[in-house]
């Protein structure tokens, strides 16, 4: 190789002292965003169009200098934003984060490093494993999930990006155990059955489309009057497919609904899919948190009947997005759906099943160290920790719901049995309808709707980090009075 | 609701002024990481099960200071890093970072929105759609991927996570259009075919696996002696399928191939796809990044006939791991493909085309504000300043490759377009193996094998963000000394 130097030695690189200067400036910018975030419209008040509008056409020829991106997001991009990160955020489902996790996840992108396989980067493989281990008895899980379980099969956790991609998995697994792994090799034949309920999430819709299945050929089964699964319609059905000569691959049961937070009898449809030998998902995203607490681990009634099961600590559990945790009884069956090995790729520890190669465990190849912020997490909290805050998420909703109750302008929609109320203003339709946007409109905070039993129905979910007894107290104050207003 | 506010009103947060301090010493920590990355063995020396041997078998009941967790960092987690940010990273492809990005992503951590739909933050989706735009001219793409095209269809881009999922989104659209949406429908029927080279990039096979094609249904097209696409030979295959009453869906295109950097011929690939009506996608996961210089531009000729394309900045463009980006000509196609609006997600602006919702552009319904590193990657770099890093990494590569040729006890084993040189030892398979082991076991650098025309092939690929000359020189001599102890 020839050693003459370039003659142009210049860098446009971050020196060392300049990242340091910067990053200390981001630091304090989200410690002051998160004390100050209480100050903000909760919704995003701008146009569509408005944050493009602000941005010159053109990329840049030259770099500019870090200060002017750094105003540019408090000037430009702050009133874009919905402020999930609110004590007065209260929709959809929470995506809460917190300080050490956001450090851990900083950690994680200045290593930098890939984990696709286990020598990528042993460390970002170990700690996933041992730390998806930890939480298998800080849920209540069967230890068939551990990835040192033995007996008939092994099984272990993967941190996937969404309980999206973890369903899809699941359901790939399913798939293939169903048929002999015919399906990988041939395509599928239109013959394949997945089944979920009527407030399944519209992710299982979009997994039966993506995996070939068709969405005609997810069978969405009925629910009781508590909007959970009725077991007995899926067997009933899953029977009528067998007779129809279909194929049943895949049952998909939810731990707290995203509509209404039911719980879907685990134990009664495990038993329906041992006996048909079909493939159990157990989809817990927001709410298997709450199993951190003895008191709730009830929800997971049954998941040692199941062959995967899913929970998002990136929703409830103080971890930024995205960390959504996948356990599996037998991991061979998803290997062995997933995996495709390529010479680039070889790795002889792998092939030995000395190591786990994580690559196989999901859609993507590439992966990074998403394990740091939530062993951050976990240690930084302790068991302890994190059960007195989810304790205290469910004791505002459930004090929310009791004023919802002694209010006669007002009734509750749905049980609820954790942390999400789901209620309607008596008024009918319209009347929610204009409560919920007046709210969102002014920005003292955020709430959605769904629809249950065909009317617009309220829904209030307590899990922002910072939520209090004050926020949820005016939330209900401000709920009441937009109430008056249409009235 | 009860005005009693709760009797243990204690928090296990971590305070604003605590993330302060602990941030700091973070972002202090990962320049010190960055200054003395070459003093660790590139490709981690432990061995299975080390890194878990050392974390404690329970979670913590309580609570543990912040400093121990950087000391575990330091002490358990740093042994088991393969140090993909290390200059003398040569292997698979890079992955590098750099010090705006990994601020920019601080930032999104920090803000922790979650962009799944236009409202749910604005900002997240328009500084996402208008970067894209940027890179459209950026990388000469063509016209027909801006957001503002128009025309008998409209484009538009999206960060996805990496380029298997992209591409796993991009055969789905194709296969959609095949059957007029038929598969999402009633699913796959076994008659779909989906065609790559064989040195396709592994996730093509995963991704006909996925969507119920089956493996056995993607045709890998023979290659040239340059390791490029033969496209008379797709012509014959799809024509010989059109006969026998299958139905070609979807063909992959690569700009720079995982095992050689071969680039396909696009152009007349498409021109077969045009006249056959079949979905073209170019995957450009790596290479793309060269078209930033105009004299790299011509790896896009034929582009322009493309459905879609896609590209990783979190590869070669100093952007932190995930930021894959994906550009589509019709982008309904793609949105009709992945849509599914249950009543929680529903949201009048979207459905009146006013504004886009990103949910429906992938898999995962749930995202982060990964715009906010590449926006800052592009404003702090410039396009000169990306050009210049670039262009060297080129540069290095090729004198790189002047050396092997120069060497008679080495041979190139492809050509070298761009930032990876295919090289082997004339001594055989055995040799080569044998140096690749001694080099990555020595710890001071670390490169990969792949097997072209049957012979196992070392590969070297200059893309670590602080890779510089006297790196590459290093490995050469490196290389040659490892050469001696075989001969």
């Amino acid at each position: 190789m020839s050693n003459e130097t370039f003659p142009d030695e210049k860098s446009f690189h971050m020196t060392p002292d300049e990242f340091r200067r910067h990053g200390h400036a981001v630091v304090d910018w989200i410690a002051d965003y998160r004390s100050r975030v209480e100050s903000y419209p909760v919704l995003s008040q701008v146009k569509p169009g408005e944050i493009r509008a602000a941005l010159p056409p053109n990329p840049p020829a030259r770099g500019e200098p870090f200060d002017a991106m750094l105003r540019d997001v408090e000037k430009i991009i702050l009133p874009g934003i919905t402020h999930w990160q609110s004590p007065n955020f209260f929709a959809y489902f929470c995506s809460n984060n917190s300080g050490v996790s956001i450090l851990g996840d900083l950690l994680s992108s200045g290593l930098g490093v890939q984990g696709m396989l286990w020598s990528t980067s042993p460390a970002c493989t170990e700690v996933e494993t041992h730390v998806l281990d930890w939480l298998v008895p800080m849920l209540g899980l069967p230890e068939k999930f551990l990835s040192t379980s033995t007996g008939g099969s092994t099984g272990g956790g993967v941190i996937q990006d969404t309980a999206s991609s973890a369903a899809l998995c699941a359901l790939l697994a399913g798939r293939e155990r169903a048929t002999n792994f015919a399906s990988n090799q041939n395509g599928c034949d239109g013959r394949l059955v997945a089944y979920a309920s009527t407030q399944t999430h519209s992710s299982l819709e979009k997994a039966a489309m993506i995996a070939g299945l068709g969405r005609s050929n997810l069978r969405l089964i009925e629910v009781d009057t508590n909007f959970a699964m009725r077991p007995e319609m899926l067997a009933r059905q899953i029977e009528a497919d067998q007779r129809a000569g279909l194929v049943p691959c895949f049952v998909c049961a939810t731990v707290g609904t995203t509509s209404s937070n039911a719980i879907d009898p685990v134990a009664e449809i495990a038993r329906i899919c041992r006996q048909h030998n079909v493939w159990l998902h157990v989809d817990a995203a927001m709410s298997g948190t709450a199993a951190l607490c003895p008191e709730f681990r009830h929800i997971h009634d049954g998941v040692e009947l199941a062959d995967s099961y899913n929970f998002n600590p990136h929703k409830w559990m103080f971890t930024n997005f995205d960390c959504s945790c996948f356990w599996i009884a037998d991991r061979k069956a998803l290997i062995q759906t997933l995996s495709i090995l390529p010479e680039y790729l070889r790795n002889q520890a792998s092939e030995s099943g000395a190591v786990i190669d994580y690559r196989d465990w999901h859609i993507q190849l590439g992966r990074r160290f998403r394990a740091l912020k939530l062993w951050f997490v976990i240690r930084h909290y302790g068991v302890e920790g994190l059960q007195h805050h989810i304790r205290r998420h469910v004791e505002l909703a459930q004090r929310f719901a009791d004023g919802v109750r002694k209010d006669d302008r007002f009734e509750l929609a749905a049980p609820v049995p954790l942390n999400l109320v789901c209620f309607r203003h008596k008024g009918g339709d319209a009347a929610n309808q204009t409560i919920m946007e007046r709210l969102n409109r002014s920005g003292d905070l955020f709430l959605t709707h769904t629809k249950l039993n065909g009317k617009l129905t309220l829904r209030l979910c307590v899990g922002q980090t910072n939520t209090e007894e004050r926020h949820v107290a005016r939330a209900w104050q401000r709920i009441r009075e937009e109430a008056e207003r249409v009235a």
